[in-house]
């Protein structure tokens, strides 16, 4: 159910983000919009809204809990989280454990393989542009970052790669490459955004035997591989089974 | 007329190289072939070879005479050229003084934008992957290249940059952006590899009123304005102009 909220600030392919009563805040709802490949392929999966508005609560914790500063404030009904009100960096920063989608289209790394350090790529979000890689020298050309705030995110989101990988670990899930938005507070401090869940992290069953079992998250969508909802509802069974229930913000 | 020449080594889109009976050195030939886009569009423009042929020579002994190494050895026949036998390394490396082309698809500056600093992008040479853009990390990741050869190679083609676009800028002519490849000789050394002509640099006009007018290299092939070989005929005798007829290598 849709809680109170103010007038609708921007809403992107899988959530809105409306206003809030309360100074310096927004409320963020999960959508069951699903899209892939710049939004040529759509559709809507019940249940997956709520789904990844539980994921990404409980992660955005575990990165509190860590010391990772996160725009989330705590869940507000199943599928509506509060947050902070952040200026987003137009950055789609991501990190890859082992090689798969786009990378080896442009590289010449085979599927699967693992990278011996993690790897960074930023691209710059851009719909029209389709999202393109950025190299440090195209950064600094378009006056995105400054060389700090580059320096600064790369230390932040190897630190959340980290926690995230060993706690991904210990539910037998394999973190294989996943997406940030970073945002910017009022103060200039850099603050992990956007979500956390399956739409925009490729997670691995470590339990699973074949190479299409395995996959748990938006690749199920994108390779029609069936079976979408229920690999993300998977996932957050195995994090319930160790993790408290998120917090309601009042 | 074709010279002697041992076997083929190596056919591109453009050129040939041949197994020379001198030690350490190859035969190239300039083809009137043409091709952009990745080889999807095709032409053969009677001429072209020579012209090439001739503006990379002329080109190869200026960079020459400023300290910069190349594998150029000397004219053999009209299109044909002798070089030093090099491994080329597998990167297309350009440098844009004006922001055209595949830049202004990949990021929102605009067609025609002067940059601040020249602008240093490393592809990948790999017809099956379509060149694709590295970032450092990328690059680092493939083992192409270790971090000083890196800083080397951006070094080289910093001056070569500065020096060809001084070299156009006496001949009315605008250096936009160029491609170089590189290659490494038997001792380890960095050299300026296969050619330097309107197929791998944008040269425009600037005496010429209209925005296509200008266009002096293969964007007038790609964007079907006509005129290719008379506009790289008019390179090349600016260029006569003021540099003495390349030397003959016997």
């Amino acid at each position: 159910m849709a809680p109170n909220h103010g007038l609708l600030l921007y809403e992107g392919k899988a959530k809105r983000i409306f206003d809030s009563d309360k100074k310096g805040q927004v409320l963020v709802e999960f959508k069951n919009d699903t899209t892939a490949f710049n939004a040529l392929k759509k559709s809507s999966l019940k249940g997956k809204g709520i789904l990844n508005c539980q994921i990404s609560s409980h992660l955005f914790e575990l990165l509190e809990a860590q010391g990772v500063d996160t725009h989330y404030l705590g869940l507000v009904s199943d599928s509506w989280m509060a947050a902070k009100r952040v200026e987003i960096i137009p950055l789609e920063v991501v990190v890859r454990n082992i090689a798969f989608g786009s990378l080896c289209k442009e590289t010449p790394i085979t599927e699967g393989t693992e990278l011996s350090s993690p790897l960074l790529d930023l691209y710059f979000k851009d719909d029209s542009l389709s999202d393109p890689l950025l190299t440090e020298a195209r950064l600094e050309l378009l006056g995105i970052l400054s060389n700090n705030q580059r320096n600064e995110i790369e230390t932040l989101v190897r630190k959340v790669n980290l926690i995230l990988s060993t706690f991904f670990e210990k539910l037998d899930l394999i973190l294989v490459d996943f997406k940030l938005e970073i945002g910017i507070n009022a103060e200039g401090r850099l603050i992990v955004a956007d979500e956390i869940s399956p739409d925009t992290c490729r997670i691995w069953d470590a339990r699973a035997d074949s190479s299409s079992d395995r996959i748990l998250d938006k690749d199920r969508f994108r390779k029609d591989l069936g079976g979408v909802v229920e690999a993300y509802a998977e996932i957050l069974k195995r994090i319930q089974e160790i993790s408290p229930n998120p917090r309601i913000y009042k």
